[in-house]
């Protein structure tokens, strides 16, 4: 039974997932760490973790499963250096957005019969801003958890026991978790996530340069202007990793909301303006 | 003072406008028409309107100000045909989401010693679906309404005082006028609300195509992705007439994104993905 969790990275993932656990009854200790320590703080004084570690290795260390919650290239980092040092009777999880590299580096560092189990996890929610004091015990209601390399990790010495009861808990705390290859999953949130978000971005600095300078004609846009922009405020921070480890699908996608785009911009008149707002439509209502 | 006011269309705006006026305890007469009875029965039946009229004329007749709440085709149609029998103590004024042809109808048909004021109108408020049933009292509350020409309204016999008076009652549903240039109001809304809805249209019918048949897959993008296609269900009927009043200005736009969604995508990996978030980021803060 899992009595020992270390989040390693306290931000608002993190430190959502520290306060999920403890909303859903985990009563086992959960430390933190994080690399800068006012994130910490603010974790251990909302309550998500218990304890915040000056060392990720040694939270790790003393914890049967360990959340990598940092970005992705930093996740990467981690699995290096915790590799060598964790043992078969661990788990380590993480909740990155693209999954193919992490996939990657898992089936070269972990799941054998000395080292730990690694299991590749991407909840689908968030916030545009990130904190920890934007950490929220209900982030993950109703939201969809994906995994990916689920059998890789219960080929891990205790992986089918510690997988299950980490699915357990992902349950616990309001997700539905979903099963994928790794290359898909990059594939599918390039379209469903990814490209929601570049679209924001590029609208949001478009109508900085157009309108930016009248905030009473910004005003006039209204809640749809909101909305289609809302995801304008994430920062780069959050990513570049994306942009950097899922490039490949990313252009494909962003190539073709431009074809879309175009074709409507040369349809404006034509009856083919009515089938695609009939397609759009459709995809509202399923 | 006004005490006899029609509303020609009692869709989603002209029912908005009959029960937004009664909650400003407007005490007078409320007269409604709708080319479909059933929408003109639903208003009557909220209490958005006292009396369904069988004829627009009629009811326009009867009134001192006359709002035309009808997609745009069917407003310059109806200002073709009010104009000849309405006369010079009269104010029509409309909710039309582009004003550049209505300006140049206006122009040409009212606003003269014999003839009523016409007052271009466009409150920046709506929902993604139409019709009477979802029309809210409070939908205009927080919005800003956009006017066009209202000099010219201004010149009528009796305009001063109607225009001023039906921009108090705008007020007093909760709404914040803006007087525009007919076509600066065009080339705006392009930017603020007409690329919002295309790229929502067009991220939509993408996204139907390439992922439409797998629902499990839709609820992996989460709250981003409902949200960046929220206006997806709009109907082709609601903008139709914006497509084609204001072509010119709407394929400038949609070309403006579609080069930046490129610009983008040639720079997923290099310091320019930084300054377009970044971009982004300021709009949102303003």
């Amino acid at each position: 039974m899992i009595e020992r969790i270390s989040i390693l990275g306290t931000g608002l993932l993190g430190t959502s997932v520290g306060l999920a656990l403890r909303a859903a009854a985990f009563k086992g200790s959960i430390a933190g760490w994080n690399r800068g320590t006012e994130q910490g703080q603010m974790a251990l004084k909302m309550g998500a973790i218990d304890a915040l570690a000056a060392d990720a290795t040694e939270a790790a260390r003393a914890s049967q499963v360990v959340v990598l919650a940092v970005p992705i290239y930093a996740t990467l980092d981690l699995m290096e250096k915790l590799a060598p040092v964790l043992g078969p009777n661990q788990l380590v999880t993480d909740v990155g957005s693209t999954k193919r590299v992490i996939s990657e580096t898992a089936a070269r560092l972990y799941n054998t019969p000395e080292r730990a189990a690694f299991l590749p996890g991407h909840p689908m929610a968030g916030k545009e801003r990130g904190g920890a004091a934007l950490g929220d015990a209900n982030l993950f209601r109703g939201a969809v958890w994906l995994f990916t390399d689920d059998l890789a990790a219960k080929r891990a010495p205790r992986g089918v026991e510690l997988v299950k009861e980490w699915r357990e808990w992902v349950a616990e705390m309001g997700s539905k978790a979903l099963d994928l290859d790794p290359v898909r999953h990059d594939e599918l949130v390039a379209w469903v996530s990814h490209l929601p978000q570049f679209t924001a971005t590029a609208l949001s600095a478009l109508l900085e340069e157009e309108v930016g300078n009248a905030p009473e004609l910004k005003d006039v846009g209204g809640r749809a202007l909101r909305e289609m922009t809302r995801l304008g405020a994430s920062p780069f921070s959050m990513w570049r990793d994306i942009a950097h480890t899922n490039t490949d699908a990313v252009e494909r996608v962003l190539l073709a909301l431009e074809q879309r785009l175009a074709l409507l911009r040369e349809n404006l008149r034509t009856p083919e303006l009515r089938n695609q707002f009939e397609r759009a439509n459709k995809f509202r209502r399923e």
